[in-house]
């Protein structure tokens, strides 16, 4: 059996740290992360849309977390990979040479997407 | 003759400096302004959504001058107040309660847009 | 009929500023602003701490009207000026040189909402 | 023997790293540290609560070290596991969501504190 | 008699405020703004070089205040305006597009120190 | 043979991911990596100096990719340890505690040139 690659065990990690999150048993904090679901549901923008806008915002943030969280929301909701390049390139030039670093996370993740099958090279 | 209001004379002003900023006469600050403004021409994304991804790393990371010219940007390309808007929420949620003294600002940005008829309310 | 002063505009113009925002009426940011206020309220740490943790986290985010909003809520929720004053040090030597103009800003305002009686010297 | 757990690696770590710093020998420095350790010595507030301050500006920076660091101090202070989740929930409020990622370590380090035996549950 | 230009402005409410920031009077605070200066001294390196780095860190930390006094410094301590723009431009691509508006305060303030006789033009 | 330490590693990984960002193949991603490259080019200020300044940037942004990147360069354009650990002073006090955790990484990193004999201890 192959070993798992970094954004499965990304995956996992996260699944398993948000339920730590769930178990502190804080209301506010159990509103937030409903909250923070609902806000990438269709609204006046799509979701396709609203998944680009919170990558980008991950991006000049600098979290790289955040970035592999929404590169694969991205992918899954029908954005290309050129169309997902485009939008990491404007996080680029606004956030400056500081976001380099997770841009060459962004890049690797997006190979492991790829070659997953969920992401469309576009 | 009525006065200039807040957006008018921040037009004015960003113009002026921004003859400033040429006058300096420094080859790489002239060409990343170039590559600035290129950023945000047609792509693999329409200009229409990379004005929106400009609003949204504008308004994470905290600049009120950055947050009118996206606006400006982002009605002049086509998105409605609503779009807009459901933009400024996803920066609300990313970058948290730091981010509403922005969100006043943009209030009252799309407010002053919506009365020179360049917004469309959607 | 003396002038406003600054903390008095602030407070109208946050005031005003906030209904537009209210009128943009979107669900997402009404239920943030409705969960920011919950999030100060009596819970396992009182009222008190709570402004004090709003204040420092405002000053090391380096926002003004966030500084000056929590100024006054610590005040009001009993903090001695003292106690502000300590808090702030934190801030200044977690957040460094950087805060200091807003260290500054944050002297003015003390000295502000002493001379309104609404802050106890300590 | 069992393996050290990542609290206890960390801290390890950070001794042997602080010597290092030490030994560059820069008595700025030297003196930044000496000055960082005096800031949270009893005062105006408590060191409890100067320990939360410190815990809210490393959450809202976003800091996986100074969290930890800050989470084990609030502990050994005597804050509880509520008050300290209540604390960190300010900071999410604050910092929005590109927070959750700390939020979620710092739920792990809780965990770990409590199994150490230096967390009172609350 | 003349009206005050931006940057005398802003120097005399500096001073003014920097007397109300010792006024708190807390030890710790005090002993911060004695090490700040302390850190500009001749050291390993040259005043005037790190001036150029407190240049550098308050424009990709983005406060206009601390750019004002840095540029001010860097002119005082013999770096010319060609340097000066050299360092300006390591900001801009380092920091990004963000940095633009705090590139257009920063070549007003030059051209403010320049007419006052201070800066070398280089 | 010796395992690889931390900045072996880094530089290879660094190297292997700067492919991946250039096999994105997107121009305006392309032209912003030749521009940064040029950023530091000798111009008004030495190379020198400019490495210095981007260590400092990457310091108070707190990015340890782009830290270990600018000391390797500032060691290698002739910057001794003193210098280097000079201007990281300077980014402490700007930036502040939230800091440290960088400047220990650099401690280690600055261990490290030092052993490959490529810093001059000064």
């Amino acid at each position: 059996m192959s070993e798992k690659n970094r954004l499965e065990l990304f995956r996992e990690k996260r699944s398993k740290m948000n339920d730590k999150v769930m178990d502190l048993d804080h209301l506010g904090i159990k509103r937030f992360f409903n909250m923070d679901t609902n806000t990438y549901r269709e609204g006046a923008l799509p979701t396709q849309t609203k998944e680009l806008l919170g990558l980008v915002a991950s991006a000049v943030l600098r979290c790289n977390d955040c970035i592999d969280y929404h590169l694969e929301q991205c992918a899954k909701t029908g954005s290309t990979k050129a169309e997902i390049v485009d939008a990491l390139n404007v996080a680029l030039i606004v956030g400056g040479s500081i976001v380099i670093p997770h841009l060459r996370h962004a890049a690797e993740t997006l190979e492991l997407l790829e070659s997953e099958g969920i992401l469309n090279p576009g």
